[in-house]
């Protein structure tokens, strides 16, 4: 792999041309289309040995190592009308990168597979394998990709394993936070949720159908809500921060504060209680930070008096009541997306 | 997770009962699914953190871990009228657990995420867990499934990444061959692709569809070679062998040996002179092992005058010639599966 890589930057670059033109991938074949991504990526600063090899070979400096995986499905996870494949690889490092971060460990290296129709332009995986690049760099710099796996496949799928160095840290997990903790959060709240909702309801032609052209149109407007949702920037440094400022607890939020703070609150046998006043200016905006999804910031607790390190932001405090949510003392539901039942099963 | 995991096995006990009846995933929801697969599987000898957080912890006892990826969708890489779900879990298991071992190293983990369409029994699901922990259970005993992901897709998807520990031991690369070394080769040479040659060809019906009822009587009449394609039993352990040997170059046999020893000799910059009198029989099994898919048995180069360990049997010689791949001294063509090229299109 070459050591192709641009400086980071503050969020993606301009999408490519979408879906369209040019060979594909059954026309190729594996072999050329790895040599068409290959030169495209790097296999960062971690990795003591990259692709070539029936496996690659990855530093982890005390002895462990960190991993997370996801798989993004075309329909129920994204639509190729709104999102281009330079967004499709930037949000796939993007998401798996949050998770590694959540446990207080640096993001090291990724590896990837992609099962893509015959049918599928080679300019379509190039720019998965460019966004992939450019969300690296930006997010987590020195983390590469270290190896993958091309497959055929009925529908475009990509699966990341994402690994990560705690570099002696303890990992921070779900089950530390203690009654009279702070809760803090680090990121956006609910703007990848509203970015979203207005795809739904701006972006689908009249039979519901995600529409290329109505998208355009609506990241014109919403340039900044668009990205939130397609190709968000979430606080991976964060995570170490966290850690190192002696977070309790911590996971990313993909579901809405409500619902992910129920998991830490789950685990660690207490109740959350957040502050409306932190969370939005108006009762919607409050909804959306608790129900809405794929913010992907950092979610955390710390013990009552600790100097809160920035970017976090205090929202509440963790209160005796086992898995309880509530929202200025009173009880709220949790609410948020779940993979089987929240798909309407178009594919866009 | 549970440490439920039965005695090692020689191979895959009898199917399960094939797709249908009870609860669909979609009807479940994701979390009762992980609450019927988790206790199906053991996290391993080598967790340090399981599921349940973010992400999980894994032990890399020499402060590196090998890893690979690759993803089994449904269509290009299975049948559901061939395969159990039983078997899906094995062979997905088995075939990653294969590249960590061409590399020298011990298997010690696996994450696994599955996209299933919402009207797929959960048992469905439940039968891959069942494979996946027997298959490591008897290939690779010590290592387990860390941690996974679950999501909606319009196609079954699979996908694998696997974890070994080199134990200090260097890595066994592709290009280490050099003229004069032994070539050598642990595991079955062509059943693999003798038993899907059969299912084409005897559990198709007249439109060319794969046939469940078809496939059930020839597992009755050739039981092993349906097994060597649909849950094979690979010799994982021959890779720590082949490398605390003095093995000079390493893969496993995916493609089969002419296009895998072509790897190694383009990577090594020599030419691979196999034996045919090593290789089969007659004149069509020596085809089969030299162009025939998915044995996953170990190909290896030992020095001159070493002493070949078992599993290990000689079947050749390294010669000068970069990349040529020759049969009693005579060239031969390289042959073997594309993903992008050689799939019919049919899911079955």
């Amino acid at each position: 792999m070459s050591a192709e890589r641009s400086d980071a930057a503050s969020g993606p670059a301009a999408p490519d041309a979408a879906l369209g033109g040019g060979p594909t991938t059954g026309e190729l074949g594996e072999i050329a289309v790895l040599g068409r991504i290959l030169p495209r990526l790097s296999s960062g600063d971690h990795a003591l040995l990259g692709p070539g090899d029936d496996a690659a070979l990855v530093a982890a400096s005390d002895g462990r190592f960190v991993v997370t995986t996801d798989l993004l499905v075309h329909g129920p996870d994204f639509r190729l009308a709104w999102s281009t494949p330079f967004e499709l690889g930037w949000k796939a490092a993007a998401t798996n990168l949050t998770d590694v971060a959540a446990m207080g460990a640096r993001p090291t290296a990724l590896v990837v597979a992609i099962a893509a129709p015959p049918t599928t332009p080679v300019s379509t995986v190039e720019g998965i394998a460019d966004g992939l690049r450019e969300g690296l760099a930006a997010l987590a710099p020195g983390a590469g990709v270290v190896g993958g796996d091309l497959s055929a496949s009925a529908v475009l799928t990509i699966a990341v394993t994402a690994f990560g160095d705690l570099e002696g840290r303890a990992p921070v997990l779900r089950s530390g936070a203690r009654v009279g903790d702070v809760i803090a959060h680090a990121g956006r709240r609910g703007d990848a949720a509203m970015g979203l909702a207005l795809l739904f309801s701006e972006a689908t032609d009249a039979a519901g159908e995600p529409d290329a052209t109505l998208a355009a149109a609506l990241r014109e407007r919403e340039p900044d809500l668009v990205r939130a949702q397609l190709a968000p920037s979430p606080p991976v440094g964060a995570g170490i921060i966290a850690a190192e400022a002696g977070a309790t607890s911590m996971l990313d939020v993909s579901d809405g504060l409500a619902r992910d703070g129920r998991r830490i609150a789950e685990a660690s046998g207490v109740a959350f209680d957040f502050d409306s006043a932190a969370l939005g200016s108006d009762a919607a905006r409050v909804r959306l930070a608790l129900a809405g999804g794929e913010d992907h910031g950092m979610l955390a607790t710390f013990p009552a008096g600790s100097d809160i390190p920035e970017p976090f932001e205090v929202i509440g405090r963790v209160v005796d009541g086992a898995g309880r949510m509530l929202l200025d003392g009173r009880d709220i539901e949790a609410d948020g997306w779940d993979p089987y039942s929240g798909w309407d099963g178009r594919a866009g």
